[in-house]
């Protein structure tokens, strides 16, 4: 199911707090990825888009070197491999002593026309990459390049990221609130879900503010339904 | 004890940092709170008040639903119970990755006058907690609700937060560096030292600024105590 | 081996990212330290010094009390053996939650000319830390002091700090991206090829800014070494 | 709903293993305890009962003393309050460090006819507590006290234990894989499936000790499950 | 290069220790695992075998159902794709709460010849598990299936073990200290060195018990390297 | 003051739940370390002795090599430096993944009369070292050598165990809890209450064991007292 603009625009409506609820409601827990949480250049933004999922593994001093960098499976070759308007997700197995990307890499990401990057690991040459205007969702920062901790192994295969398993082709959301996932085939449901949730808290926030109490409004009781109800109408 | 506007307004003028510094001279090293540090509303403030307790336990599958929001032990209920001017503060066991209020919540309880929310968890709706103004310590923020990981079970019972136990009107005091519990039967002491310690510390300034060093003067020898008594008076 | 205003001025155009790349040439791959990190008055800066460490063991009853603080081994005795121009460098053991340091130590270390603080612990009273002006790099803030979990065992010592081994004159480099160290005998080293490194990383940068992939660009290969050469010598 | 002689004996038959996977059937996967594991005097048992909780917050030096021993909120009151055939599960929170229990407690609790004890903080005095006979899950061993770490605060309320929410009345089975919950009002589904569960595993494992492939065996295709329903038959 | 009867007879007569140590001289720091320990059917044993590498992500309630279990990519037909021989080896990402395989899974695995079973995580149904003799490494146990918290992606990928990177076709061994890796290229180098180093180490430990100090033993001074060659000819 | 043999005796007849909880009496909550826990040879033994302390950093690749081991600091020149009946001690920071000694070593230390080791760390070589018969707590086995994790700086200096602060000539005991640490001013204290405290827990245990319940008696109440001081006399 392509991630049509419509779509799209629904999403980017939704906060991913209640993209969770809604997925909450299909029985799916795994879907906020602990770690993930905007750098400078991401803050108080939101990006929807669809997952190219990058995958390391730990650091063999034999293979994890700089001249591992021109071999045909790099990050290189991976950044090559992304089309315009995907969200690079990168399995970092939660490592923060390891910048996966830096400031050359995400500028060439940007120039690529990717929406964003989002990881459990740590980026490095933090101002830099805040430079590069690249929204960047991660764990910190470090020092060190990739190489010292990480060994670059494949893309568009299914990956861990922060506890949450994704696959290429789910669709990733990303806020203050940190990065959640949307498996492929629950997109439209949460699209039309979110909305509809997304309206209902405004009534509430209006409710709350002139001095309605939460027992019966907030899950709302029979009587709160129906006024809800007259005000969608309004 | 009841904390009187006269030792509230006392406690008001002791940092977090001077406050732990007194306990230890009861033998109290368990305090301070491991997590709970301010959100962007609480950034430079400090707040003091009694303690009302909120309790979670972990979720569990058959209990934790959006359902259970309506139930009568439910935060929405334990809000509705909260009295003017108590700091909201709920043991979420540490967990990092279900927030366990967000905005609507948060604005209720500004409306109660409440005076601020400690957890030793997270909340989430980052942005809309902020903007309700209620100042809040906490771990950071995470989408899910707290369905997605707690169950709520009571309120005003002793709770463990950040590794300390706290009881219904113990005393908590935040502020940038975090927050730390008076138990309630050492609040008139804590008071009372607190205002002398902060006040020999702002002498020590003045010394170290003068370019007096440090042994002899912090902790004093008798010819700094000498001193420092003869600043007193004037 | 000295560190000479040459090889420092250098090392300062070094970011601490190049550094641990140059390091990785001599298969030095545990030199950032896990933990340090700016606080705001070290936020967007850079410091180079040699390492003048001090050592905590845990917390005893009968030895971490505010008695101690008068003990010729003391963190005041350090901080008045400490030369003009060092870093001090604190092995708190990753311990967050007692502060090594308040605002009253920090104020001294500034008037006796220590260039910046580094530690894998936290400091307290974090607002009068950052009003001292001395840059910090620590893993956050708590408000109880040292003797709360800590005990001071001596200064100029081998330590740890964030999984790193640090000896007395080894050299200190922090950023934003945190702290490394530079064995002493490899400082030259460090200080020669770290300048080379970023010029060429500043060459990629203007060859990616103008649309150059990055597969044959970083690392170069012959082509793109040539046309290298041919622009550091415009 | 009673645990019933028989319920209890057809919960007696199946392993915590087959426990966990029928209650998966009903969307709970948070009924294994992490850290409970059996001590010597509970290697190759298996135990059922109905829950009693026990609940600890962290030690405050005011409170957590030798003398609380005789408060009337105190583990040995607890212990007074058990009936026979319950198994006490405690909520230490984890920690490892403060033996909850040592050979005296487990003694009493052994002559009033409790079944077992379960906890995810540890016991003390190791060799002691296992002459008891008490069949005991913790995660391992301490010298300290309780009070060294944890004050008890009160019984048969809800609890934590191990990540899993634990209610009075709640079921605990215990084996040599752990401790697992069954909700009170899911008993009766978990020992009818369980026992039927049980049933096909072994009907499965002799199909594999006779060479068969797991592909289409286990989960059964109509093939294998033609074939099964014809070996219950005989 | 193949695991030839010669080599792999030698690679048997050298333990995990020694094979680290040879490693070493490589540079290579990073072959043994964090989290694989024997477990009862392992202890006292050494295997020597080539890797057959499994991968899990973390579970996702729509995906990591029993009924994954007959989808083309699962555990059960990675095991029938095992040659005779090979050493299972299995990326768990190290989590303890889901057991990847129980005693029915192992059984097939004896069938088909597998030499013995490498995880950072844990199995279930310990009992059974041991029974099947099939010699396992791992964190320990826990009842609930891979399902509860991971999900099956495939075999023969690069995975991570224990912060260990593995490739199809690297080495493993296994014994008392836990599981190394030996990458293939040095499968030989390691061989040849490992024989020699043990039985240096065989010399030492007749030196010590005739009461030979270490220093100038081990390592050897040039006398101690002459009285080894001299034992060596005997 | 020297641990006499009188003394020793006493501390001998004391467990080491015992030992911490006379300790409490004098405000000492910080004595048993994290980690330690007995090896096969040191199962169902205690042992007394004063400490000799071993300090070990991280490694440093430029550090940490086989060649290290001829250094005059190294751990070969520490073991020569020990006393007969101490028990050596090593701050390993808790590092699992490099074992501090193997089967040589220890084997030496046995030949020198060393009672014990203690460490927060692990060994290697796990048969090896069970075989020595040295009475060894550690966190467990690992295959590489300390090099591969951790640079030795010293010995007889204050070090970190398990989160314990220990200084030469504190004592330790060590028994199937783990080990605890006495500082060495308060041996006499607690080898007299230690020797009074396990006498008043036999007659506890007489008392459980005929059926009388435990308030009252464990703390005890006057009544109890009195029948405990006749009990003393007969």
């Amino acid at each position: 199911m392509p991630l049509t603009p419509e779509i799209s625009a629904s999403l980017d409506r939704a906060s991913t707090a209640t993209i969770t609820t809604v997925l909450l409601k299909k029985g799916i827990r795994r879907a906020w990825m602990r770690g993930p949480m905007p750098l400078a250049s991401a803050a108080g933004k939101r990006v929807v888009g669809p997952a190219f999922t990058l995958r390391f593994v730990p650091a063999r001093e034999d293979l994890a070197t700089p001249a591992s960098w021109s071999s045909p499976i790099s990050t290189r070759a991976a950044i090559e491999a992304m089309p315009e308007g995907v969200i690079a997700i990168a399995d970092a197995m939660g490592v923060t002593s390891a910048g996966i990307f830096g400031d050359i890499l995400c500028m060439r990401m940007v120039r690529r026309g990717v929406k964003a990057l989002v990881t459990d690991g740590v980026v490095r040459d933090k101002a830099g990459v805040v430079a590069t205007g690249l929204p960047t969702w991660c764990r910190g920062t470090a020092a060190p390049a990739s190489v010292n901790g990480l060994t670059f192994v494949g893309w568009q295969e299914p990956i861990a990221c922060g506890g949450v398993a994704v696959f290429p082709d789910d669709v990733i959301v990303a806020d203050d609130d940190g990065a959640v996932l949307i498996p492929k085939d629950l997109v439209n449901f949460v699209a039309e879900e979110g909305e509809e949730h997304e309206r209902y808290e405004t009534w509430v926030v209006s409710e709350v503010e002139r001095g309605v109490p939460l027992p019966g409004l907030y899950p709302p009781n029979d009587e709160a339904k129906a006024r809800y109800e007259a005000w969608k109408k309004t």
